[in-house]
């Protein structure tokens, strides 16, 4: 493989017998890639001296710099330090420093280091420490020809808080990274192939300084303006982008909520907090999700009053006062029962707004007139009741959670005054 | 790289730039483990193709099997036929075969194939094609000296199902693979590394037929058992398994809520069903999840009727019928609230059993008393009603789903009539 800067080798048994999924190579070339520094390839090897030693030498020969993690535990799995050793013919030397460290993370949590873990002090000659001050493995790294190795422990803390304080920089002053440049326009309502055909046109390839990219975060889809070699201060690029950041809004229409980094739930708490008003949900297909996401954003207790997750028609009757010779003319899913549900929920939690959604998420349950993925979502206001039918496909997990999504996105254009058609 | 069997090449930008996690590799390598086949490397390039075609041939040199995934689809992007083709000194060649396939595709969506999609039949000489039934891009294989690629688009469930369908088996008589046996003894409420200490000694490393891993599945930590080369009817092989499993379960105690691949959630309902029992939630801190968690299992609408989730004070008032004074005499969070939420949660709602979750998520919100993490849980039956108090740590994702499992966990130890006592 050519000199193409930036590698990712990620090691451990767990990784390759599928028992976890590799978050790390991602998170860390996603910090990289803002950074302005491209990462060439992700490696992944098992706890196999051999396989390490042969991926670090193949790693260190085709790249300017390798970010390794894990294998710097305590116990016999751990093995990265002595196959780095080997690999690039250095002596294991014990570094009081790393003992010392492993030492007094213990003494901290008023417990005596046991014996396994001074293995953790044992790493290759030559290497400089990277401080770890949130656990016993001292991380590293070692310099071969041209390139820097980098070892960080796998605990996803420890490596997290030990690269952005330690190897980032490092990387970024020793690689001369220009940052890229990154706004991201975030969108609800139409597919990324959809999105890429109506931004087909202003996608511009490398060499071009300033590219599209899409990311699918389900339900959403993320378009992202990416302006490489952004120096502090280029108002050529600021404008640039600016432009562009406005011909993808226009084509996109209402289908954009945001530009920026919060996620639709946020976005619409937001919108409601500025106005002082409160919201309220009544879900029975979600089941409680659409209530989940809105309290997984902090602070959402200033705006989001309670749910009714009203899965048994009883509790729908009962608790949000649906009439229930309406349930047996229309059924549970039906656009009657949605609006009832929604104005059921603002008048018994008493909160300006509330979103209801009832459907069919399967995989039973389906039937010819009301397939699975049917789904009526409903906002109430007090000054009136707005309903849209909406069909989805896929699994139960991507029906609940799109079904969410819509009811949020229906509340959103409703507070905006945004024609309440779905895009 | 010596000769190690197989290894799982993804390929894409998105992957390398980390806007996406690869969740292929550990899907695929779950997939082969389990069927005794052992994943020597995972490797991720972008859409380079000189990047794709040197993975290729390395790839190949060292392996007996290699599973490409991604970049057959019909943009400029999507190099990896044509790289495969050069990698191999392979002329590229249409396949009429796969051209009438992606036509077909278009038709039975009642659209004409734009002219594009004819690049996704244009694949290496020699290939032998796999059929994709979901989607345009036909998958391939070739086989270059002793190793065979299996060339898959990156769309997750068209690559699920041909895999399924057409790679392992054809991987697994090709490489005579021996099943794998494997058992999970799934637990909650002891952590990873002290479940590792209480089994220490029955841990064995190979060359041991059998295996002791340990899978973090957060919050439920899983412990699986793996017979290596396991053939039908093994009566040995079975035997060992089941005699380790009793070890295991007999030291995990309580902790232990399943053999088996259901989680926490189904197993609670399961529990219920069987008696004919029903559930309803009422959730401050954890805000839908716990009522989330329940309703993502198919069949939850046989035993969960419905959740009240009180965020406001008012609505724990209102909605539940708490006591006001009591929750200004003891705080929102405090086991009297709980044991109120709970009892009038299942009076509102009617059910059997009925859990109740209050508690500080943070990031803010903790004080020295009552820091955040600090979480009650509560189960009522009629018959009385029980309160845990519970301290987490982590961010506000991990407390809150900590807290959901932990009530889903009470229940199970009170219908069980397990001592109360979180273990």
């Amino acid at each position: 493989m050519a000199a193409t800067g930036v590698e990712i080798l990620t090691i451990g048994d767990e990784l390759i017998e599928g028992r976890i999924v590799d978050t790390h190579s991602a998170w860390i070339s996603d910090r990289l890639f803002v950074s302005g520094l491209q990462v060439a390839r992700h490696t992944s090897v098992g706890d196999d001296p051999g396989a390490i030693r042969e991926a670090l030498c193949e790693a260190s020969r085709c790249s300017d710099a390798v970010v390794v993690c894990g294998g710097l535990g305590p116990t016999n799995d751990d093995l990265t330090a002595q196959a780095a050793a080997r690999a690039f013919g250095r002596p294991v030397v014990l570094y009081d420093e790393a003992l010392e460290h492993a030492r007094a993370i213990f003494a901290g949590m008023g417990r005596t280091m046991p014996p396994n873990n001074a293995r953790q002090a044992r790493l290759p000659e030559g290497a400089t420490l990277l401080e770890n001050r949130r656990g016993t493995a001292t991380g590293f790294y070692i310099d071969e020809g041209r390139c820097r190795l980098y070892f960080l422990p796998g605990v996803p803390h420890e490596l997290r808080a030990m690269f952005d304080r330690l190897v980032l920089p490092d990387m970024r002053s020793r690689l001369e990274a220009r940052l890229a440049r990154i706004r991201s326009i975030k969108t609800f309502g139409l597919g990324e192939s959809r999105i890429g055909m109506l931004l087909e046109d202003l996608g511009v390839r490398p060499p071009g300084r300033l590219r599209i990219q899409y990311r699918a975060a389900m339900p959403e889809v993320h378009v992202r303006l990416v302006l490489a070699g952004f120096a502090p201060g280029d108002p050529t690029g600021e404008a640039e982008m600016t432009r562009l950041e406005r011909l993808v809004c226009d084509r996109l229409g209402h289908a954009v909520f945001t530009v920026g980094e919060r996620g639709l739930p946020e976005v619409v708490l937001n919108l409601l907090e500025a106005r002082g008003e409160t919201v309220a949900t009544a879900e029975s297909c979600t089941g409680g999700l659409l209530a989940s996401v809105l309290t997984s954003v902090p602070g959402a207790s200033r705006t989001f009053l309670g749910s009714v997750v009203a899965y048994a028609n009883a509790v729908k009757t009962g608790m949000l006062g649906v009439d229930g010779a309406s349930i047996v003319r229309f059924g549970a899913v039906s656009e009657p029962v949605a609006g009832a549900m929604a104005r059921g929920a603002r008048k018994r939690l008493g909160s300006t707004w509330a979103m209801a959604i009832t459907g069919i998420a399967g995989p039973s349950g389906g039937t010819a007139g009301k397939p699975v993925g049917t789904v009526y979502v409903a906002v109430d206001s007090g000054e009136g009741t707005v309903v849209e039918h909406r069909r989805f496909f896929g699994d139960r997990d991507r029906i609940r959670r799109f079904a969410a999504w819509a009811a949020l996105d229906l509340l959103r254009r409703k507070r905006l005054n945004i024609s309440p058609e779905p895009v």
